[in-house]
């Protein structure tokens, strides 16, 4: 019986940051499915209006009358991303979902939060972890992360041996992007989104763009995966990726 | 019942590249433990005299009467690793196991390649995927790779937002390590072992010390997790990793 239900313990519950891994619901792990088989809550965060993938994800496996907490963004499309007043917002969100979860740890239970792809890899599960970690007992289950569900599922060894990797977000500048590029390897470029006209110049300017994979959706239905050099210019979506394999000397 | 047993099937068998994760059990994804269940043909590489650690993370799935294929590296230490003797020994050596394979495949047989951590991600699979993929039906089954169980392990948001993150082999020259480690908000340096005493002057360089954490068998029996600051002048192993965490502006 959880904590939560006998009334008679005083211990606090558990923090469990749940990997969900890249889309593929079977490419959850073993240890997720059983966090979530224990778990007295489970926690997402979501947009306003829109569902949360890591709840698709994993929602076959949550056990009958799991108490489901969704943690929502505060709507900041108005607010540019490096001002004061979205930063504002957001800290006070994520404080304010860290209150409430703390309030279940506080009676006992066990909280698992789903992260897409591993929580402690670009995951908005560490905002909670930072917060919450010092103060009560936490496990951290790691998760397949979406590059590498993306290399898999392109069938493309991305770096191997001496090989020197980056995760760049296609946000940089076009010109730190493209001097990033010629330093390495192997490229793994997240953020694609607008990006990508750019994304395309530095890879060019490189000299690695006839090297470089896109992929969108990577081990989700409707997925896609092409060569950059021969995609279209239509808009991509944010969570696309450009992967760019290095391995240039195979063994 | 599988081809090889029918005898009258002419189609060539699968070949699947499976991730088995970091080391705990628990971390291997439902796919990849469907695909042990499946399988004709489970092989792994192995070190001679060496037992395998895909082997030790994954055997509790295999199916009753599998067959299990070594694949055995040549006995190479006497050889340095830059030199033509070694590449010539290892490439023979990845030939001779990408035939052994097709052998199977051609029989009908579905071989499961088993991967610590992820296939594509600087691991050994990828050898026999440049080889057979071309030829035969391949799927990679994408794992939870050795630094995601690393930092889980050590509580250690490694990125996020727009992190800069870098892989780093430990072998790079220090004046490139340093130069490199200096130019990233993140960090994750593979291949420790005897270059642990350069890895520490170049985060020190680099004004990173303070920051790294230094992890040994991440997610297995007898992990070690420390400060690199504070870990003694002992000799770490070839597979230990030291982690830079980025996310200096926490929101």
């Amino acid at each position: 019986m959880s904590a939560n239900l006998s009334g008679a313990s005083n211990l606090p519950g558990r923090l469990i940051g749940v990997g969900v891994g890249p889309g593929d619901p079977e490419l959850m792990t073993l240890k997720a499915v059983r966090a979530l088989k224990e778990a007295d809550v489970v926690a997402f965060f979501c947009k306003q209006g829109n569902g949360s993938h890591a709840r698709a994800i994993a929602s076959g496996h949550f056990r009958e009358g799991i108490e489901e907490l969704i943690l929502g963004y505060p709507v900041t499309t108005e607010s540019p991303k490096d001002e004061a007043p979205y930063k504002d917002a957001i800290a006070g969100f994520y404080e304010g979902a860290a209150k409430v979860v703390a309030g279940h740890l506080d009676a006992g239970r066990t909280v698992a939060v789903l992260s897409e792809g591993d929580p402690l890899f670009y995951g908005s599960y560490m905002h909670l972890h930072v917060r919450l970690s010092p103060h009560y007992p936490t496990e951290v289950i790691a998760g397949v992360t979406g590059m590498s569900g993306c290399w898999s599922q392109a069938g493309a060894p991305i770096a191997q041996g001496d090989d020197v990797l980056a995760v760049l977000p296609g946000t940089l500048a076009e010109a730190d992007l493209t001097r990033r590029l010629g330093e390495v390897d192997a490229a793994v470029i997240m953020k694609v989104g607008r990006n990508l006209p750019k994304i395309r110049r530095a890879l060019a300017a490189a000299g690695k763009l006839e090297r470089a994979l896109y992929v969108e959706r990577g081990t989700m239905n409707g997925s896609r995966c092409e060569r950059l050099a021969a995609r279209d210019e239509s808009p991509a979506p944010y969570f696309a990726i450009v992967l760019v394999p290095g391995w240039g000397t195979n063994p």
